[in-house]
């Protein structure tokens, strides 16, 4: 059975040493996050994943929830679960004060939220939801819809879901038929069915508030005629029922903790919430945010099918080291000893520890896009998320499947098999390629829209940062091993840009073929900036002679990992983009 | 559900066009290989797969095995399709003449198996393993078992298995515990547990025959003193039940048709197959033959996950064309009409079209290395079948998983559903990189063992071969969107191995840090080599105005795909070979 130990220290890294969190106390969500009350925090945090939630998940697995009759049992412990995370004020970390939260900078939820998937991946997606849910009602959400439930939703009385999709339409919502005709009171009836709803029904809270999308009578057709409902389960007030039921839950690949449910919508109450026909604006607050979670859900997979691995590959004896027995006295060295299984720890490692910063940089960068008082500071972080939101739902994910495939690998013939809890790992992480637009959608986003946004300003602001990163330290030999590739492949994205400016405009399926390795691309940089940054970080404490030696060198060797085996794979990318789209599209659609 | 049609007409290109096989009719087995007779049995053992086996797999893989006190039970309509498949004779396809088997070309095999996988991979394993129980005792046995066993085998009346697996030895037979007493009749008693038996017990045939390893009485320790029995579930003649059982059945990712079992052996009667201590030869036999097969499964269920993707693109409305707009009167385009779509698309087919080329080109050079009256030239075919195993197995079975994997994405959602059948082939492919050798020991057979047998005698071939093909075509230039390619890929190839022989002598790690990369980098010059054949094939009969143009000018487009988009991979393989094992084996192993 799976162990899990959450990477405090590693978050704590982050947070003090390499993002240096204290610089932001002046702005108010920072105000209470000082360093003693972080590491307490997240020590409980992590405490709260290893004893409460890892010991439900492999039995979650087995069980799934149950169907009948329109209700959804979870499995066993899930409530008792939930009931302790509501107890101990979680859904609340980050929620407004005057809603009842701690209005803690996002970077805890990011972290708790991390530990929580490694730890139980379905169980977290109930707590995850309700977070959209709310930050969609508080950003578009008028007093009252405020007031009655922003409160329940922090304090996690109450959960929430989203509601997008319909049998016929996934990606494309302008084909939604979902139907709202106004009532008397200024509510909605809302009519329809949607599928593939995580969390649709339960029995963890009693009331669920579902955002619904729909289209109002004699609204425009596609996606412009679109708009967003609150619309419970039970009617806030009366707690009378409304008109929402289950037909069915999903039987699926994995996360079988969580229910994917068919919701029925049968003249069921709505309100509008945000503006008429603007529903997919008040969404996408809502998408933005569940993207970000689902890139975390790769990172969090990664780690603990990675710490297993590792565990496993430490204590498992097969074979002797290449280089010279290592254990004389045991019946064979313990697999760790041979490179190919060290490749694919390290793979795993130097993956997951710069995807644990960029989604640490980024939620930074989510709290300064609301509250710092710099108007192009403000402006800046809003590019960064704009930008940096698919690649780390498209990489973090695609990556982070790759990795549970890897460490379920290095269990050999035992990964296979249901008890050792690695193939749920595989099964689990695949879906976080596919909700929330699948990861063609991410690239599509990044290269058909947030490249060329405001003439592309989100990403020279990115190459303003890596950049400015290098020349900072171009005279720092100590960090040439990452400032020499770090560059390379910043010229191959420059390089893959250039391409695209000079063949997408002219013919735009140059740009769709290019999307999945332009995302991919992207990443790469990225993660090697943030190897940067750790690395210089690690290398000053250690010439300081503060932190703990062996810790500052592990980065450092695991970082020069990363520049060495990993991010070479953009000139990969880069040839496969100037490939261009004729070879990929020419083939008739009937003759495959 | 998914759908199935076998690749007839791919098989029939190969054997006819590519290979022509018909230049082989002196060699006693394709005397009878006449082209109607191949392509009557080609359109039959599809049939036999889209008929028979295809409508058992998602019901088999929901019912999966039974176990009940010892006895295994298959899934419903198993039986009766194994009864089919022994009635039209399958089994005996290409065993020998001698033992009631028709004698043909392993390329028929090769082609049938295929269809099975893609078909009911699950139950594929059931004949697949017996056929090399068969090889392994044609080869390693006396006369006087041959008569007993083979004849039951070439049938399909028995069928085989492999027994290598303890709990604590799977790659590390050397450690290896199960003894063997030798008894007064000539025979030995066989006693211990072997475990991952696949088909260990099942209720499709009365017997079963185990080829067990184990070590004689005395015997030295390590591989040198392990001997291969044949071990049946009934004695042959008196029909007694030996001491064989089966504990238990796993439960598992996938194959769940196919039962793998716990194997006790107490007291078994068993008879040496091969010489005292010669063991691992005799199973190298079998472990051979299975490692191609497995490499084939990559293949087939990349092929059959990638036919339902294809489908599912050409139905599914969802999105316009970046493009323009190609079906105005429907709601939406087909999602094929993407880029991104057609990317995994054709990912899929540029590498089942190779791929297949490959097992066959593979299959014919195992007919040469036994028939051929020239002694140079059953050498060579015996020099790449060496280099091949491995290559093919990994590579092969690596590409399946992630070509499943994007077949199941292009489904999005309701790829992640059980009904549609996709993630079914997700879980079954996995096996495939484990088992038989996981792909990093085919790696390091490759790197540690292959490569460097015979002062590289089997690369000096390949590069021949490849070299050979690159010099008859230099002066052709529609051939040059090939060749090209071809030459930088190969010139990856030969630095990488320039650099192993500087690099992994003093340095063992080296080899090992090298060895998956340099892996897929020679699958993927393999490949290329195969596109080189394929185009110069459809590139003469075009030439001729020989054959159906629109399915010749297709292989073209999906081959210079190939040449853009797969083959560039070579220079990130090569670029993390140079990088040596330096960063990869310095952590130390309590820091992971």
């Amino acid at each position: 059975m799976p162990v899990y130990n959450a990477p405090v220290d590693e978050t704590l890294f982050l947070l003090n040493d390499v993002f240096n969190i204290a610089q932001y106390g002046h702005l108010p969500v920072f105000a209470e996050a000082s360093p003693d009350i972080v590491k307490a925090i997240l020590i409980e945090a992590g405490r709260f994943a290893e004893e409460q939630l890892l010991p439900l998940n492999q039995s979650g697995d087995v069980q799934g929830c149950r169907f009948d009759n329109g209700k959804v049992s979870t499995p066993e412990g899930f409530k008792e679960a939930y009931r302790i995370l509501v107890e101990n004020g979680w859904p609340g970390l980050i929620t407004d004060v005057e809603y009842g939260g701690q209005g803690l900078p996002r970077v805890l939820n990011a972290a708790f939220t991390e530990y929580m998937v490694s730890a139980n991946m379905a169980f977290a997606l109930y707590p995850g939801l309700s977070l959209g849910a709310y930050e969609a009602i508080a950003l578009h959400g008028t007093d009252e819809q405020k007031q009655l439930y922003l409160p329940k939703l922090s304090s996690g009385e109450w959960t929430g879901t989203m509601n997008l999709t319909e049998p016929h339409c996934g990606t494309d919502l302008g084909l939604l038929r979902t139907r709202a005709v106004p009532d008397d009171d200024g509510s909605y009836r809302i009519t329809g069915t949607k599928i593939f709803i995580s969390a649709g029904e339960h029995d963890l809270t009693e009331n669920i508030v579902h955002l619904v999308l729909a289209r109002i009578e004699g609204a425009p057709e596609g996606t412009k005629g679109i708009s967003l409902f609150i619309t419970p389960k039970l009617l806030p007030g009366s707690g009378e029922a409304n008109g929402v039921s289950c037909g069915s839950i999903e039987k699926k690949m994995g996360i079988h903790g969580n229910a994917t449910c068919v919701m029925n919508y049968e003249n069921a109450k709505g309100w509008l919430l945000g503006a008429e026909n603007g529903g997919l604006k008040a969404m996408f607050t809502f998408m933005n945010e569940a993207r970000l979670a689902v890139g975390l859900q790769g990172l969090a997979l990664s780690e603990i099918a990675c710490q297993n691995a590792a565990n496993y590959a430490r204590e498992r004896l097969q074979g002797r080291s290449i280089s010279g027995v290592k254990e004389p006295d045991k019946p064979a060295d313990p697999i760790i000893v041979h490179p190919d299984v060290r490749r694919m720890l390290m793979n795993c490692r130097a993956f997951n520890e710069a995807a644990r910063a960029l989604i640490v940089w980024t939620a930074l960068k989510a709290s300064i896009a609301i509250y710092s008082q710099d108007k192009d500071e403000r402006r800046r972080a809003s590019d960064h998320m704009a930008l940096i939101t698919p690649v780390i739902k498209g990489v973090l994910t695609d990556t982070g499947f790759a990795n549970t495939v890897a460490a379920q690998q290095i269990f050999g013939g035992a990964g296979y098999i249901a008890e050792t809890g690695m193939e749920q790992y595989v099964r689990d992480a695949r879906i976080a390629m596919i909700y929330e637009g699948t990861n063609g959608i991410q690239a599509l986003d990044l290269v058909g829209r947030k490249l060329a946004h405001k003439g592309g300003r989100a990403l020279m602001g990115l190459f303003g940062e890596i950049d400015g990163f290098l020349q900072d330290n171009a005279d720092d030999e100590a960090l040439a091993p990452f400032t020499a590739p770090l560059k390379a492949a910043r010229d191959d994205l420059e390089k893959a840009t250039g391409w695209l400016m000079s063949n997408a405009m002219s013919k735009p399926d140059n740009a769709g073929a290019a999307s999945t390795d332009y995302m991919h691309l992207t990443g790469l940089v990225i993660l090697g900036l943030m190897w940067g940054l750790m690395a210089k970080t690690a290398s000053e404490k250690l010439g300081e002679g503060a932190g703990d030696k062996a810790y500052l060198e592990n980065k450092l060797i695991t970082g020069r990992y990363f520049m060495q085996r990993l991010l070479p794979e953009t000139s990969a990318h880069l040839a496969r983009i100037s490939a261009g789209a004729g070879s990929m599209m020419a083939l008739p659609a009937e003759a495959f």
